[in-house]
């Protein structure tokens, strides 16, 4: 590369890398980012904008969020020096990450997941040393433990549940890891509302994990960006050197804050949530040739009978956004569909099976004319 | 380190960082962060809390903000390709530093300056070569350029406005600098609103440059977190690889494109500071035993006739909170204080008046006592 090229100097593995692009849809009905199809609730918006009216927006938020440290260790149950906040769990995810991870350490990923953990790991230099999931999209503890111990993994990261698949890591799977493993445990719990499982029990007999969750998928504030991460209060204090000063914005500070002190206005919506996945699931599985995989979150990862791509292409045209997830490892028939409302599983439902009849029928008479 | 213990994998250097803290003091008069002692203007909140009680808080922002980006680039007068919208500036200079600097690679940076630049390079494992400014706080282009070369930086960072002393790089210095420097000039111009020099003009003949700029300080946004950086456009897409998804919150993002097509708004409270830093310049310096350097943004750095400690301290208890930089490299004499407004600065200078005062007796009843 010539020497006055303005990528001259720029780290080989992250040249290399592919940029985590989603190309920005628009649609009538979004099941595509396993959003809470159910928003903040109003007067609790209305109370988050009166608080915030009262703060100066020219003064930095607070150096370190304590009064909502605070308020999570209550709510956690856990060490307020274990706990730190983030510009969204990835923040966290990352920091842990630059703390931990030398270049050309080994970092274990079990796949198909969320694909940020990788991206992560690949700027800063680690090597990702995959591990898939059971044929059935289960975990095998016995395959994490062995090949993350086998490539002296320093980190070994588990979603769970787990994005694309609905998985659960259940309790004596995780200890098993936990007690053979011998580097940390990353345990991302973004959607662990929706099932209720939680490695939280575990955290002050092993120090080595560390577990973030998320406000943005139960407490309906993805747009507002903000995460929390409970670990031994040591290592937080390491994590939280690589995390940059008045990382979370006031506003959203303030929101979290608000969400925490109605933290039971929060059930219904999951409630709703979970009540309407029931039902979806069950439909999901009627429509002719889908295999709708076990979900203990509020998505479905589901295997089509045509080619994902054009499915996903016919349900966008008629105003409904679904992920295509067929180039993830493992996944090439898959599609993920977020929960929603039951009037947007409605109109997804029928959409569906309109797009499966065009198809099957096309499919038909281009096999009659191939006769 | 014991294998059971949390701090057990983490890098060396990490450990090795102190944390950057800073005690959350709270104060009627806050001179200590250089903040916009004027508001963001009342009528222009409103205008975003209405715009954003649109939006549902459940969803994701925009994956990446392209409305925003395109009225940033229409603003600076750059490609949009070229623009990136991070958590803060300081989110951009930690993406530019990750993709940029390679563990053991030497990353120059001048000082006295902000410390985030030097944290983040050694938790990146960088080595930071440090090269000091002239006795006189200016800028020594010589120096920058032969130190950064012999020691074969890949990066040389410039805080201009430089904190916490106020010196401006001028073009011909940053010029030379690009001319005869190999690796990436990183510019932080968090303040040049409050001198309006920048290196802009060299950004499309130098594409080893990169801008890094804040809505923090003269826009009045330090709460909300919003920087962009401007480089070459295959530069920016590289550096964006480091940015995590979703990195600004949907609040934040509309209160800047709110800010935007507002921008001349924000031009008399810029004009106030400036007015103000006039005034409480020379008041300053007809402080007995005190030493003003020369500022070109929106404080000033002070050298004091007694121990910087004791004066923060004294101010402190009479509600005025100014920063004591009295650790960083050539500063143990100084404070920095910010431009507030009129009655907040009149409120320090009564009160620096009365603190010396009080001091200065002090001194001179022990230097009797001890005869």
């Amino acid at each position: 590369m010539r020497k006055n090229s303005p990528l001259y100097g720029v780290k080989p593995q992250v040249l290399k890398v592919p940029a985590y692009t989603l190309r920005a849809y628009e649609a009538e009905v979004k099941l595509n980012q396993n959003e809470n199809p159910f928003d903040f609730p109003e007067d609790l918006k209305e109370e988050t904008f009166q608080r915030y009216k009262e703060r100066q927006w020219s003064r930095y938020p607070d150096f370190v969020p304590d009064s909502l440290r605070q308020r999570l260790a209550e709510f956690a149950g856990w060490h307020k020096d274990g706990v730190l906040v983030g510009n969204g769990s990835n923040e966290l995810l990352q920091a842990t990450l630059m703390v931990l991870v030398r270049p050309r350490a080994r970092v274990a990923i079990p796949y198909p997941t969320f694909t940020v953990y990788g991206l992560i790991s690949n700027v800063l230099g680690a090597k990702v040393v995959g591990i898939p999931l059971n044929p059935d999209m289960s975990y095998n503890v016995d395959e994490l433990i062995s090949r993350s111990e086998e490539a002296g993994a320093r980190v070994l990261v588990i979603n769970t549940p787990n994005t694309p698949t609905g998985t659960v890591l259940h309790r004596e799977g995780l200890q098993r890891i936990l007690q053979e493993f011998a580097g940390h445990v990353l345990l991302d719990e973004a959607y662990y509302e929706f099932c209720g499982h939680t490695g939280f029990g575990l955290l002050e007999a092993y120090p080595r994990l560390i577990i973030t969750r998320t406000f943005s998928k139960a407490m309906g504030m993805a747009g507002l960006r903000v995460g929390y991460l409970l670990a031994h209060p040591d290592l937080a204090a390491q994590i939280s050197k690589a995390k940059l000063p008045y990382n979370v914005n006031q506003f959203s500070l303030t929101a979290a804050e608000v969400a925490l002190e109605n933290i039971d206005r929060f059930r219904p919506a999951i409630e709703a949530v979970l009540r309407e996945k029931e039902r979806l699931g069950k439909e999901l599985a009627k429509v002719p040739g889908f295999k709708v995989y076990p979900s203990e979150a509020n998505f479905f990862l589901v295997e089509a009978p045509v080619p994902p791509r054009s499915l996903f292409d016919d349900l966008y045209r008629q105003g409904i956004l679904i992920r295509d997830v067929s180039s993830y490892p493992m996944l090439s028939r898959c599609l993920r569909i977020s929960v929603g409302t039951r009037e947007e599983d409605d109109r997804l439902l029928s959409a569906l099976q309109a797009s499966l009849g065009r198809q099957s029928e096309a499919g038909a008479r281009s096999a009659r004319e191939s006769i």
